[in-house]
């Protein structure tokens, strides 16, 4: 019982945050997506496609959550992005001060559009808004075409859902449109990509949905 | 700094009933594997395979922890040994009072060993000892090879590693090597497994030492 009062305020603390930072990054024009999934469905490599796609074209910026290690800050900053890397030291995901902090580090009037990626997890950070204009959760064709149903507030608090690894279609047992519907069951609105990082395919299509985003 | 306080004493609580549940079923002769991975790393269908191996040589009995349905107790009911499905409504981790309350629901003296499946969660549930015995952690190739330095509290809290879905190793740049030394550095006392349930494969070894932990 204590437990839920306390919960109820870091929350409440952490989406005033939230929206402090929401207000700073819109006063400077930075759109903000937050990338959410299990360890391992592919957050950082999507990034990677999509920075290579969108260099040059507009300015990014990166925060990347880690339990532990700056492995992911180092596989970003080969693209010589403005990019801080997150060590929670044993969080379960990013909170918004957090990254309230991180951005401090960044200079953001060299940024157009700001990329989180978050804590791999399919269950914590989905309570923690940070500031972010939209929420993208990726789920791999790997974990099973059941994960929306069974993480209910992940694919509930989203607003993309994109399916990645297609590339391991013929090797699974996998059924796209039956993640799909079971994510459409949770949240209608879903709008959804499917990808393969490692081979390239549907980063075009969701580059330019970005673009778009960032232009509204 | 308040919550890190009530997190002790959450922590406390849960290892003085995780110790009761540990007392319970040693008295009962009854030996308790916990089973954490990410999500759809594996751990409901390696338990099938296991409960194929091993029913009519040993009393089985199965928790399984999901934030919502009882799609993996429907799965494992199929084997006709006792099944309780948690559904922890949100929570990220099993704890020792649900595993608690789910042992009063099963036949104690009809079970030899217990298998609890946690939530897919790489970081949480590493923080929770339910009363088990041995401790193991599923990974898959396809989650990349710096996970368990990326989430050591999981690697360095378990006993056992199992490398799952090795069929897939043909169509991925995982390095099963890499893996193992990222484990070992984190934790050198681990037991490593390699195994496809999809396939079959490694299972055999992975039942044999299980009845080999049973019967000392």
């Amino acid at each position: 019982m204590k437990i839920i009062e306390l919960d109820k305020k870091v929350l409440k603390r952490n989406d005033e945050i939230a929206e402090e930072n929401r207000k700073a990054l819109k006063q400077k024009g930075i759109y903000v997506f937050n990338l959410l999934s299990s360890p391992g469905a592919g957050k950082t490599s999507i990034l990677e496609r999509i920075i290579q796609r969108l260099k040059g074209r507009v300015d990014i910026g990166v925060i990347v959550g880690d339990v532990q290690t700056d492995n992911d800050a180092k596989r970003i900053n080969k693209y010589k992005i403005q990019t801080v890397q997150i060590i929670t030291n044993g969080a379960c995901h990013l909170d918004s001060k957090m990254v309230k902090n991180a951005i401090k580090k960044i200079d953001l009037n060299n940024v157009k559009v700001l990329f989180i990626e978050n804590v791999g997890n399919l269950v914590c950070p989905s309570n923690f808004d940070l500031g972010e204009d939209v929420r993208i959760v990726i789920m791999s064709t790997t974990e099973g075409d059941d994960k929306p149903l069974k993480y209910p507030p992940m694919f509930y608090s989203a607003d993309v859902m994109i399916i990645n690894k297609i590339d391991l279609l013929p090797h699974l047992s996998c059924n796209v449109d039956e993640i799909k519907n079971n994510a459409l069951k949770i949240n209608p609105n879903l709008k959804i990509f499917e990808t393969s990082a490692v081979k390239g395919t549907g980063i075009d299509g969701l580059c330019d949905w970005i673009m778009d985003k960032i232009k509204k």
